[in-house]
């Protein structure tokens, strides 16, 4: 990932550099960036942040800033391994509660935002108690503390909690709350910070400690902030524009059209909160969380269209604010607050999203006298909805995406089965593939790798204790994905390496069964992920087999490979499908211990056509996902004649859009791999 | 119905007749019980009330009681004639109001106990309005009023609600209480009867009058009961005992079992509001609403297991007190805010249901200062899943149901493409059919009985401007289904009448399809009605058609024939079906104009069985509906050979469980009506 780099020379070394390039900054601020800096995901690029330094350095100062850099990285590691241990972690925010007269306090494993990928400054609930997965609490009290993980996570939570210091109890079945009700004393104060928690969550929480005859406590200040020595700053990494040829649509037009329906309900502005939505709205992009180009950010929408966005200034790439334009205005993260109160000053009715906006938002409308309208995030549906040039975009990054994926699965396919490919060394050679395409800027999320039992491991991520090599007779289940500028992609394939077994056959073509469903239904307008799911099992079920994971889910545009607010699972879901809408197809099947399957390929929801008497207005799924699905795997005794012409359809569909951009050694490949089942 | 009837010879006459056969009760208390009997429907078994005056009255006192109810029923019918017209009653109640201080009112229709049926009593939004459908409201300002009903009744409510007085909406889409918000006046009071809204209905309402700047208020007592003369008194039908035999489980077992279910939860009494629950729990029946068995009472159910029954005691059969046993105490009906207030008092933790207990019965549990749960009635659960001896009385029961049914077919196919027989004379001759079986006691609804166009409106009834005569080339919709002492039956066949079109052929096996998917799903336990809806439409939905109804409902055990909390419809339900669960299975399609198929079978939940590999504890559904499926109406080459199989073995198990109940005639006509399909 990096070259041999150049050592750093001093602070008064670079001091020089900065007067001679004339960089109006000087050597501590410079320091408090880079802090930002190293605090935010390695990007591709990996010197782009250099831009926020100055538009073009020099090679010198360039070598300089990136050995600063790397100096810095290095002693932050050497900081956090001189850290306390996690008992006296747990001593230090004990005492720091006692000094605040709390009894306790709630650390969720979350940010500001809710959102799914947090920075490592918000990393608390890992910092407190050594537990890194990616949902979780705990809950602290004066002699008691207990952390709570899903099924996920229970092995991984043992493994890296101290039993002495936390119990165990299961995040859904056992709640925090429950907890809270019982443990909590008559009349003790329990905090918590209300920026991490939903007006939702915390209503739980006001309950539990009532229930106890207690009372929740919201801190203006996190102890666990106080305490942690080396926290990181909040990330910075470069905003940038995203330009219209990718995003379809001026930014003030969105602007424009959300506002009017503001105006319509009579609503003065909306609350934003959802870096994703921002930056749909803005058509600006950033880099402060792995695998998701978000702007972690703040964002007023008013009903006159104008935007105020809070966000540190230094995140701004240069000609930023020229894309923005005369209706954004850029304020400091910290200034946030204090715009809460003007609107509530001035008794505007005022728009935020109950199930996402943090307590402290709510809190401080309310406080400041404005009229709190819960709605959903005005964004959140038009972002899910893609225009027609994101649409375009999706489907030619999904062909570049399809011919790196055939260039791997060819390369995979001819030499596993020999021995001595391991997960890791699949997933890195997949990687490669993928970044020599266009407009790649990034993997989408860690790719997930099993080969054999792994598979079976639904969030499995190969680790250097896991790692396997794959072995002839197994399956070997790889689900990755990348985000180009113009596109996010999100795919799975399940591979037999040498000669699958009857029941691996069996297994898998029932899973294609239901993709195959999914992907052919044809629905009215109105219906919901939610009433489609079982389509996608009932193949499965007729032979008493299930997975236990949500079917589908929707996926943005250059922005986060998991988006709502549409969703294709068991649980209920109101939102109804909508042409534009992008989701994925993902049926499984996993035997413990054994192998998994999963056929995933991402689909967009159309019009339906070919309906000379259709009575209502029917939509469809068009599948963007372009590459080869084992055909080793595939019992075709099992399909139906409809069946199979799917799949010789999307096998030709796959085969005629891909050839143009593989070798010939490819080519020959994926003809075999895409062959015609059908008579 | 009725025989020549005696005359009423006078109230001196018919006390003449009690002091000889010792009646304890004077002719003014037998003129209050006998007002109650004619406000209750009338049972297929006319005389069954008189019980209630003595266990056995001579043949004179009999004659002369049916007389009196008679001579009464007509006062009753000429005062309603005599009443003053809409426009007047709307200015009583205006006027009413004003003297109450209150600026409008809002009139549901429902009654205390938020059921499907309501007794005349209760019907003040058909007084009030004229309007007679089952669901709808109205709402009355100082200057205007509205009328809201759903998409079903727009049509109806026009043609029986003055427009001069109402202004129409949609109930769902441009709700009550939106209006509400636009019209009330700042400051102004609105009134509503606590009795007749849920607690979550009446939160919608005060939130409404507050953003209109006024305020809702409890009426102590329903203004319309106020200036409506001759409002009908509460139905008195007799509470009789539902013997072991049927219901089997004694009524003590299933009190102890959710007794210890309240004591688990720290709950001192459980709130029932539902009559069918608490006919379920008591193994009573009743016969106070039209179609089902059910006693109008409240009851409290305690964390000891006793119940005390809140009902008029002039309803109980003689030897009901000795059936209900030591553990339930009866109480007038008038007593039941006392009690609740009791509970207060002793700061009980009291359970009731927020979606289905009037928002009275909260407001007096804590204005005494109970503890209150909100948590789901506990028998609806309980009562859903039927017990071995309900399910085989089930099947019995649908053994009768469809030897009746096919008599009706055998007979209907015979003869109505020669035309002359009408809808409403073929409803009548398969209520005569049924009454002939064993253990009939009522019809469980109106028949739908729909030709040609008029099978197209779902929830059809012919009346005498409608009734139409079958007609060769149209099609046949009859939905209906009986009460019998061991079970409850629904059940709709589709007929051609003559020669069907190929379009109807195609849209009948469609729709034949989804029952087959449905019928023939199997599914892991924890899956809900909502997730198999889509089985149902899939095969329409590929032809751009569906139908706007739910796909199933669930279905007492001599009960309400519409009862949850199960439901197959596209609208999330988060209720798993549980093994003897019964559901209905009624796919359908309807051509405005033309022609109207539903295919309706009852279903039970079962575990599924032949699954050796199953990894899952797997569910089915039991057909147990027994009736041909009119073959002329079925397109062969639309079928798979899976679903021709399925067809072919229902067909024979009709046939075999039917023969046996059926003359040679119907015999040979259901040979035919059953023939195989497939090869």
């Amino acid at each position: 990932m990096s070259q041999r780099r150049a050592a750093y020379k001093g602070d008064r070394a670079l001091a020089e550099l900065l007067a001679r390039e004339r960089v109006g900054s000087d050597v501590a601020s410079l320091r408090a960036l880079v802090a930002g800096v190293i605090a935010a995901p390695v990007a591709e690029d990996e010197s782009a942040w250099l831009e926020l330094v100055t538009a073009k350095p020099g090679s010198a100062l360039k070598a300089q800033l990136l050995a600063l850099a790397a100096e810095m990285r290095a002693e932050s590691l050497a900081q956090a391994a001189r850290a306390p241990s996690h008992a006296e972690r747990l001593k230090h925010l004990r005492a720091a509660l006692a000094r605040r007269g709390l009894a306790g306090f709630i650390v969720p494993r979350g940010d500001e935002h809710q959102g799914e990928h947090v920075p490592p400054r918000a990393e608390r609930l890992a910092w407190l108690t050594g537990f890194t997965g990616s949902a979780g609490a705990a809950v602290v009290l004066k002699e008691k503390a207990a952390m709570f993980v899903d099924g996920r996570y229970t092995l991984q939570a043992r493994a890296q909690v101290s039993g002495e210091l936390y119990e165990f109890h299961h995040l859904i079945e056992e709640p925090p709350a429950d907890w809270i009700a019982q443990q909590l004393g008559k009349g003790q104060a329990l905090g918590y910070d209300p920026w991490l928690h939903t007006a939702v969550d915390r209503e739980r929480y006001t309950t539990a400690a009532a229930k106890a005859g207690g009372r929740l406590v919201a801190c203006a200040e996190n102890p666990i902030d106080a305490i942690w020595a080396g926290q990181p700053p909040a990330p910075i990494a470069p905003v940038v524009p995203h330009p219209l040829a990718y995003a379809g649509r001026e930014s003030r037009d969105k602007r424009n059209v959300l506002a009017g329906e503001l105006a319509k309900q009579a609503i003065d502005a909306a609350v934003l909160t959802a870096p994703d939505s921002i930056a749909w709205l803005l058509n600006i992009r950033g880099g402060d969380v792995p695998h998701t180009p978000l702007p972690l950010s703040f964002a007023l929408l008013s009903a006159d269209a104008t935007v105020e966005l809070f966000c540190d200034p230094r995140k701004l790439s240069p000609g930023l604010a020229r894309h923005l334009g005369n209706g954004v205005s850029v304020r400091g993260r910290e200034e946030f607050p204090a715009a809460l109160d003007r609107l509530g000053q001035a008794k505007n009715r005022v728009a935020a999203d109950a199930a996402s906006a943090a307590a402290f938002i709510f809190d401080r409308l309310e406080r400041a006298g404005a009229e709190i309208v819960k709605s959903a995030d005005p964004c959140a549906l038009p972002k899910a909805c893609k225009n027609e040039v994101e649409l375009a975009g999706m489907r030619a990054a999904h062909r570049r995406d399809g011919a790196a994926l055939t260039r791997f699965l060819a390369w995979i396919k001819g030499r596993a089965a020999k021995g001595g490919i391991s997960e890791v060394e699949a997933a890195e050679r997949l990687h490669a593939l993928r970044r020599e395409g266009e407009l790649f800027r990034d993997l989408s999320f860690s790719t997930i790798a099993g080969s054999g039992p792994n598979g079976a491991i639904v969030h499995y991520r190969a680790t250097a204790e896991s790692n396997r090599c794959l072995r002839s007779g197994e399956l070997f289940l790889i689900d990755s994905g990348a985000q180009y500028l113009d596109g996010t992609t999100d795919v799975t394939r399940t591979l037999a390496i040498g000669t699958p077994s009857a029941e691996m056959r069996e297994r898998f073509t029932r899973v294609l069964k239901g993709h195959i469903a999914l992907a052919t239904v044809h629905f009215p307008t109105g219906t919901t992920g939610s009433q489609l799911d079982v389509l996608a099992r009932a193949a499965l079920w007729q032979a008493g087999l299930d997975y236990d994971h949500g079917t589908g889910h929707g996926v943005g545009s250059y922005l986060g490979v998991h988006e709502g607010p549409q969703r294709i699972s068991k649980i209920p879901n109101t939102v109804a499908l909508k042409p534009g809408m992008i989701v994925s197809n993902e049926p499984g099947y996993y035997k413990a211990g054994a192998y998994g399957i999963r056929i995933e390929n991402l689909v967009a929801v159309t019009l339906a056509d070919g309906h000379a008497a259709a009575e209502r207005e029917m939509l469809a799924f068009e599948t963007l996902t372009l590459a080869p699905i084992d055909l080793d795997l595939v019992e075709p005794e099992l399909l139906s004649a409809a069946e199979t012409a799917w799949l010789d359809a999307y096998h030709a569909r796959v085969r005629e859009s891909l050839a143009p951009l593989l070798g010939r050694a490819s080519v020959r490949w994926l003809e075999e791999a895409t062959r015609t089942l059908g008579a």
